[in-house]
């Protein structure tokens, strides 16, 4: 039985939820495999309508959802409802998306004669790959657990789900499923569309079934990393999309430091402490420089920090985990103590903590993604301790620069140096808080993510799809999008990209 | 020093070629990655130049370069010449996509509030990953070699190229390198843009080296596995880009072994028979009806097949390879001999084979890939035996099916059944002469390729870019495709798509 814990006092309950055996996953991935050929019957505008379903049924269990993933996780219902509003969001935005069709990237080239003689027609279009299996984060309950972007956009795809419930909420992650399920139900889904598995075995073993065809996870790197393992230890290798581990540098350029002190104290003490600091892309690092403004904005955070009170980490793993490297960051990675919080005691909770370090003797050591409200401010005194310092932060999601006008060359320089190790760069503002939209990219080299693909946005529908192509094919065999009158979806037709001609959805 | 060897006599001569060692395999990356930084500045526009240019290069040495290849793989100066031809077709194309610009995926989400409350201004492009190294095939001297598919994508993409010339032809390897190089330079290309190495070993350190961001390689699943392997061992995780193996089953309708017995027998034969049978679409195994015209169609391809001539196999592995499958087809395979040609014992000479089998009884034993001119007949007597032997196909690049007007609904039955295993259905047609174009996809799920692109087509360029975001940057800080008032290339805004309202290229 798995037990669900309360991380404000460490209180472990029994779930009534029982970790699901090896029989179960494989008749989870077998059902899901019967639908992934029931849905490829139903088309695209059905499965818009699905995720519109899914997002009224995940509305319509707001109360219970919200207040079940307060017990157990202990971010607050402000935060957790407005998550929830993100994941409704995610549903009707990856809806939108299939309505408009341009990420079938449908493509027709007729038959015709070349240099190389004759070629016959040729028509691509993006494909759903198969049943995926999806592991549910422990910081985000909603929008990348059960009922977040993975989930959305694997259906958008046209893929099955068969979901891994992270161990730390699986009563949140119980009734995400049962309020999806009854909503696909209700919309006359197929029998499979969304399985679930609860515990740690269960997970290895979904990733192990050779009915698998992808797997989103979004979490530790060591996590990522044991499933990756076993990902290559399958006769079938398939892609492993992981978000794992990132630091993200924001660095605050000498005038910007001068000009808004305490505007970016305030924004930068906001950013690296919301929900605790358990954010994937909470800035870890940041380079301050040591002028008089600058030692005005790390005093300012100094005061916010002295004052701030504890709040509850998710759970005694991330809890431990957070005080051992913590304790490294200070032994070995030779980082000061700035200030600490008022630490309560209660359960998981932790308090902020503000370390400090010289970036010019940054080492590896002092660069260990700490997941809790933690910042390390590197102090630099000029350019080349800068470069230096951020030498040694490794790959991220995200870099910020805050700069004022009349620094132009600067940023350029800085965006070229930080620009080849993360996959967002934000100007003036901070990572945390990713926008959901079509431009988003949620994604940087190793070890941010192991891909190029993206976890948040539109074109994360990407790592479900493969291309596929139909040469010499009658209109009767050929899909729906690929025919020659067919307007409903931007095509490029003879290497001439063509606007879709009738409204989305038809 | 490397030798090169006629296939026509099997005899070897030194090639003048040294293998590269460690320290110059790190030389060339270390040049491929100040140049990658060199070539960000130059813009897709230079590219498409630059790309024009190298196949002006390849052009200028056609006859060098064509009479090279066909002393080093007998392949003959027709077939090499029209592979050369490719070869400079696949830079041009690759020219006009970049200049085109839609493969940059130009999305701008403008600052807005939504339901999730105020949302940064988000805007994405597809940028270049780094240095790629690019392993060139046997069989495919110039398409898939130095002068290949790979090269020209990645080189579209914006990254620096360091081949690994094939040992089966370096001296074309060297010559198409020179060409290249000497266009690349002349055009003022930076320096470092195309190296290559000699040697099995310094492949091995090439993959391993930490500034090579993305291998490309077309040859067999064990080279392929054993490039994954050091893959697996770097630090940083990096895309390979398998094009592997891949049987290509074809399946022959009763009715269309009826109306297009003697068309069918022609194609058929020439696909299996072209190159020496050594094409990664070859058709493999035929599904033929065990009917009046199924025997009438086999009969003329036993026909064809005994009067064939030997044609040289590429290199000696290639040879011994063929040899020993061709003897497990029969002895665990338990395929029959219908047919074999006119062996000459001339090099590594081999004339075409034709083997049958019972469909219904066919194991994998029956499907390893024989690369050279075998083709195994796989008699069937109703849909179920044709299953049966379908279930028993590795995955592969390619599956064709010939029918006639009709048979519409038994189509789409084998459709259904052969789409979830290939990259490319063709239909009434033949797998092999793969188009060289926007729609083409040539991949396909495991052993086929390891990943959801394609090497062929303009589409392949998107295995050598990854996604980047710029959020809140002034217009200075953002490529020139993603400032507000630019119009030369497509891009989605706020989920609208544009298209380009100023001639590509400008």
């Amino acid at each position: 039985m798995l037990t669900t814990t309360n991380p404000r006092t460490g209180h472990s309950t029994d779930s009534g939820i029982t970790v699901t055996t090896p029989e179960d996953v494989a008749r989870l991935t077998e059902k899901a495999t019967t639908a992934f050929l029931a849905l490829g019957e139903l088309g695209r505008n059905w499965r818009a309508g699905l995720l519109d379903a899914l997002a009224d049924g995940l509305e319509a269990e707001r109360e219970t959802l919200v207040a079940t993933a307060d017990q157990e996780t202990g971010l607050g219902l402000a935060r957790l409802g407005g998550e929830l509003t993100r994941s409704i969001f995610q549903f009707r935005l990856f809806a939108e998306a299939l309505r408009e069709g341009g990420y079938l990237e449908a493509t027709i080239d007729h038959a015709t004669t070349t240099v190389l003689g004759a070629s016959p027609d040729v028509r691509r279009l993006l494909i759903p790959i198969g049943p995926v299996a999806v592991f549910g984060s422990s910081n985000f309950p909603f929008a990348f657990s059960v009922a977040g972007g993975d989930t959305a956009s694997a259906l958008a795809a046209g893929c099955p789900v068969v979901l891994k419930a992270h161990g730390s909420h699986p009563l949140t992650s119980l009734r995400s499923w049962e309020a999806l399920d009854a909503a696909a139900t209700g919309f006359g889904a197929p029998e499979g569309t969304l399985g679930i598995v609860f515990g740690t075995k269960a997970g290895a073993t979904l990733v192990a079934d050779p009915r698998i065809k992808a797997v989103g996870f979004t979490g530790s790197l060591s996590g990522g990393q044991a499933l990756m393992d076993i990902v290559a230890e399958r006769e079938e290798p398939i892609p492993f999309y992981g978000e794992l581990s990132s630091l993200n540098p924001l660095i605050i350029t000498s005038d910007a430091a001068d000009a808004r002190t305490a505007e970016i104290a305030d924004g930068l003490f906001a950013s690296f402490t919301a929900s605790a600091g358990q954010l994937c892309t909470k800035p870890g690092v940041a380079f301050i420089p040591r002028s008089a403004a600058g030692e005005r904005l790390v005093a300012d955070l100094v005061t916010r920090v002295d004052a701030a009170a504890a709040q509850p980490l998710l759970n005694s793993r991330i809890f431990d985990s957070f005080g051992e490297i913590e304790q490294r960051l200070i032994t070995e990675g030779h980082a000061l103590v700035a200030a600490t919080g008022v630490d309560s005691g209660d359960g998981f909770a932790i308090a902020p903590r503000l370390l400090t370090i010289d970036a010019a003797s940054i080492t590896p050591e002092a660069t260990e993604e700490a997941f809790g409200p933690l910042l390390v401010v590197a102090w630099y005194d000029d350019v080349a301790s800068l470069s230096a310092g951020l030498r040694q932060v490794p790959n991220s999601l995200t870099a910020t620069i805050h700069s004022e006008p009349g620094e132009e060359n600067l940023v350029a320089e800085l965006a070229r140096e930080v620009s080849p190790h993360v996959g967002r760069l934000v100007f003036n503002g901070y990572p945390t808080g990713v926008r959901v939209s079509w431009a988003q990219h949620h994604g940087g080299p190793w070890p941010a993510t192991n891909s190029q693909h993206t976890s948040v946005g539109v074109s994360a529908v990407r790592r479900f799809l493969r291309p596929f192509v139909w040469q010499g094919a009658p209109e009767s065999s050929l899909p729906t999008e690929l025919r020659d009158n067919y307007t409903g979806v931007p095509r490029r037709v003879d290497g001439v990209l063509a606007l879709a001609a009738t409204p989305a959805g038809t």
